[in-house]
């Protein structure tokens, strides 16, 4: 039996997805996770909550009760939600549903890798549209190749470039576009902005959110989707009956009651420092996220010296990106130790 | 925008997945869960070790300390272990990554539903088998189904008719079979049967194992796989990257340390007892899980008399399935209180 050739076709070209983790570090900055973990007060009460769970019971499939707080913090109703198993699971579901083989998806180039393997992992074909040379979106360039197609992927603020793309061209593009438009929003309280109020107006919009960055619970896998009743339903069709399990929900219910504000303050005050520091020596784009996109002089001997260092980080390559590395904005003494290195040039 | 129109084709005749449960009773004993919680000593080492996480941080993408103890107990490599959010996640992986559009899917009928609604959501084609009359499978009819097909599942024991399938005939399937055939072991710590020693003579053979029954964490979502290694390696292609939560791993890992034989040999007796008493009055299937499939003189009756007295339990329609219910084996208690109404005549 030749299983390389048992395979669906799309999926023949895939690897498995390597996050390119290193093993042994001191500082993790390679993730854009949050550098601080759930407070402690609210730890402890996730774990009053989660002793009192029938771990022999599976869990509430609808997730009823953090949907309910979810709903009313964003002036939505629960029918208008569906949890994930992380983001990455929802981005996979709205492939799954509104694809058949072959069926366009539009994706700027570069952003959260991703939607492109899961696109191919679905079947569906990836059109990947380069961003313009101030890694903006190309406004015309995504309306033309989102013709036919079934869904157009733009991150707000975009990953791994950091920067918010033009609210007006975002516009246009759901207007224009006659397939759905999804808007990945895993950093919205770093940016400030959403087009959470542009949802009522807008029927083929898809609003994604996550508890893995603000709300510092990457470990939990909870995202979710915010977008019409009728969409909601779809989505519903193909999701695993109990993708969510117990004690995420348990989690995310505690931390729902919780503003994140302050903690994305002191995230954001740093980041400022670190961008003004760096941006001395390297260039560095404008973040509305918890990361920096930073041009250094070699990309690939950087990483090398950051990792001597303990210092995990993401580089990229390939054309434009080539020499560009991601840093998260971790705690002060993390930052402080990426700063370091930096000023030692690499 | 036509939200309906814009469906993938397959997904279009799909409902939202309803598991039909009770909001409000007693007694449930409708989703063959585990009637014991996990040992409150293992809660406690639990609820320690998740205190320990970094809620912040991304979980193991690869779970290799759990599939390294999976691996142990079961003498395989880790490399031939995928873990699932749930067994549900990977027979999706399954259907995702082995069939294109239209591909066959051989699914014995009565059996685990979700084989048929994942085929259909990732747009293969589920070709139902009818079994024969005594619950067992029609070794004929499955090989000539398989002809061309990607796929055939078999859960064994089979769900919900509780009996395990003809040993030989199974054997005859996986060397008769072009294709890949995965065996759902979800209950095999009650049958006391596994074809796992068999994996290794037959690269088309898939075990599902799952710790939602005999380990009583349905509530944590943890199903896994054991085949070859490119099988493991495909189906690494189409998996998200991180499927299982931190909480999850921890949680999973506490538990491989222990035996479920002392909780399994109390719920087969009781399942032995509840067997001779019901057998007198009702046909019942002789079962190999945790759970009776039971002809009852007018099904959708008797489910309304279960749950007037607070019992959660499910029925079946279609055919020959009509009139049969299955009842969970749960605590003593549990088992009594739906045993008196059965005595009652439903």
């Amino acid at each position: 039996m030749n299983i390389e050739k048992m395979q669906r076709s799309s999926v023949k070209g895939l690897k498995p997805y390597d996050p390119g983790l290193l093993k042994n570090y001191r500082y993790k900055l390679d993730a854009n996770e949050n550098g601080y973990d759930v407070p402690a007060a609210a730890k402890k009460e996730i774990l009053r909550r989660i002793a009192k769970i029938d771990f022999n019971r599976y869990p509430d499939p609808g997730c009823s009760a953090l949907k309910e707080l979810i709903a009313g913090k964003n002036g939505v109703k629960p029918s208008n939600i569906v949890m994930g198993n992380g983001s990455d699971e929802i981005i996979h579901y709205l492939i799954q549903a509104f694809t058949n083989t072959g069926d366009r998806v539009v994706i700027p180039d570069p952003t959260f890798e991703v939607y492109r393997i899961l696109a191919l992992a679905n079947g569906a074909k990836p059109v990947m549209v380069p961003l313009d040379e101030k890694f903006d979106l190309d406004e015309r360039a995504v309306l033309k190749a989102s013709k036919g197609a079934k869904l157009i992927f733009i991150a707000y603020p975009n990953n791994p470039t950091g920067n918010c793309f033009s609210e007006d061209r975002i516009r246009r593009i759901i207007k224009g576009a006659s397939c759905l438009v999804v808007l990945d929003e895993a950093y919205f309280q770093f940016s400030g902005r959403s087009f959470l109020p542009e949802l009522r107006e807008n029927k083929n919009l898809i609003i994604l959110r996550t508890f893995s960055k603000a709300y510092s619970m990457a470990a939990l896998r909870l995202g979710y989707l915010i977008a019409d009743e009728k969409i909601a339903t779809v989505i519903n069709k193909v999701r695993l009956p109990y993708n969510i399990n117990a004690l995420s929900q348990a989690g995310a219910g505690v931390m729902m009651k919780l503003s994140t504000d302050r903690i994305t303050g002191i995230i954001l005050r740093e980041k400022e420092m670190m961008y003004r520091l760096i941006t001395e020596t390297y260039p560095v784009v404008r973040s509305n996220a918890n990361f920096l996109f930073i041009r250094v002089k070699d990309g690939k001997k950087a990483k090398k010296i950051f990792e001597k260092n303990g210092i995990s980080i993401r580089i990229f390559t390939g054309g434009r990106l080539d020499n560009y590395i991601r840093l998260s904005i971790g705690t002060p003494q993390e930052n402080r130790a990426a700063l370091k290195i930096l000023k030692r040039g690499v």
